[in-house]
């Protein structure tokens, strides 16, 4: 079935049903008037972020399902709320469309957005339904964070130790092949457990790649960084695999993006404690520290490198 | 200039450049990391909405001009606000647009949509760009209002009086005749001043046309209403512009929509009070009553009221 044939409010109608189930302790007003109305904690910040998906640059039905397509717009705008330490409150969603388009499929990706959703207790709260040539997700993330405790991109210094939360390169590789299948998590745990710790100088998800958004924060910082290639967690067997897609390993690991884990850097050298049930989960590798003058990449075959600065990761235009 | 020769970080850089002088006093960090920190005060909710602008739908640029294209999205979107009670506290812009397109036009829509985000202090935040086919702004706004006197949809009660803040139907009439001059503000202080008064049951802004959007509050209050027509209040000769542009004045009255006055029911006989720089300028024009029943037009010429129920106002598919 098309969607002209269910119309705008028919469309809205199913979405709404499919995203029920979701509840969320913030929402004091949810889906369905002019605005929903969310409800922090006395002390909380509140954290925003907007985020697009668009058929034919972010997502492609014949590289991936449309459940992984929506799953992924979910992770990687959740993502965003990790790498401030914040806990969703809820989000919406602004879907342009086609009426032409089959009803099912553009539900398939809405559901996979709202498991994602669902997995972190952030509930759909509003959004939008507008006819376009285009089929694009447009998602807003709302958080909270407790004043004071947020993490940003803007307080490394020199000496900070550089983590990452898990291996990169995975979305690369599976993009270089044409099949995506494997969609990342977001940290929104870690993240929060990072941030309670008081220790985490600064902190970005790996979204545009790990040159590329080691760069943003080393800007946003003012500060240099020493990067150790060697170290950068990969997962198993990824050479080998890089090898078989005719893709150099060092090229996925450092400018690949999408893998949504967390690096950040860390004030002293004591150990950071996790809460028992991240720590049995989570590797937290060093890979490097924030430094006075440029971004260093050592260990490296080159290459990459030099393109890292400012123009790593993806860009639109 | 096309965008493709400014790349991605130059149209985003120059957004942040023309958006650099609207503070707002909830910013606890603003655009540039990977989330937005607002700050309410205690005891207040965040109300949140989005809104989306599609080229060749909601705006051409053979109607109006790039920045009343742009002015009108951040009307719409504020409006939402308004309607809730809420006072501004921040907004997200996520664009799309092709590589193609010229530089300065996509700057003027934006720029149009700033002014009126400085008209009522709401800064932007953060957002996105992505490359697409299809021109789209995709609008989010933040508000905060006092929990437990944010205006919603679902308070009305039959008996409650029924008002309107302004004349309908000249957003409709321009677009009747093609061209788009007038961009309606968004109430914003006379939501909030409402908000405030304790006495306003139910409350929506006209996006849709009267009708439609009546139907939309009487259904999330579950009561029928009684809109008397000639009291709708009208632009100055209205009759007479319509009949030279070949339009029924009243199909334009009850189903033209996107004049961001707001419809709101209220408790009691006695008038409103608002504060005296509203009241100089705001006449608050009963134009009916809240009902047990259906929704039923006195006073018309019949037609429209018809049809108004469920298929009023603009529908995307």
């Amino acid at each position: 079935m098309k969607l002209r044939q269910v119309g705008e409010f028919g469309l809205i109608q199913r979405i709404e049903r499919l995203a029920r189930h979701i509840h969320g302790s913030a929402v004091a007003l949810g889906i369905g008037d002019d605005a929903a109305l969310l409800r922090a904690k006395a002390g909380e910040d509140i954290a925003v972020t907007s985020d697009a998906f668009v058929e034919g640059v972010h997502f492609r039905f014949d590289h991936e399902s449309p459940r992984t397509a929506g799953r992924r717009a979910l992770a990687a705008t959740l993502s965003d709320l990790a790498a401030m330490g914040a806990r969703p409150l809820g989000f919406t969603l602004s879907l342009s469309v086609a009426p032409d388009r089959e009803v099912d499929r553009v539900l398939a990706v809405v559901k996979g957005g709202l498991e994602v959703a669902a997995e972190h207790a952030c509930p759909l709260v509003g959004g939008n339904v507008a006819a376009s040539e285009s089929f694009e997700l447009h998602l807003t993330a709302l958080g909270a964070v407790t004043r004071g405790r947020a993490l940003g991109r803007a307080g490394g210094r020199p000496g900070d130790h550089l983590f990452l939360s898990g291996p990169v390169g995975r979305s690369a590789l599976e993009r270089a092949r044409g099949r995506v299948k494997h969609v990342p998590e977001p940290r929104i745990a870690l993240g929060r457990a990072l941030a309670w710790t008081g220790r985490v100088s600064a902190c970005i998800d790996v979204s545009d790649g790990v040159l590329a958004d080691l760069a943003h924060l080393c800007r946003a910082s003012g500060v240099g960084a020493r990067l150790r290639v060697p170290e950068l967690p990969r997962p198993v067997g990824f050479e080998a695999a890089c090898r078989r897609a005719g893709r150099e390993p060092e090229e996925l690991l450092l400018a690949g993006g999408e893998d949504y884990e967390l690096l950040f850097s860390v004030r002293g050298s004591a150990p950071i404690d996790l809460p028992p049930e991240l720590a049995a989960t989570t590797s937290l590798v060093p890979v490097g520290v924030l430094a006075r003058g440029g971004l260093e990449v050592v260990g490296g075959q080159g290459g990459v490198a030099d393109s890292g600065r400012e123009s790593g990761g993806w860009r639109h235009f």
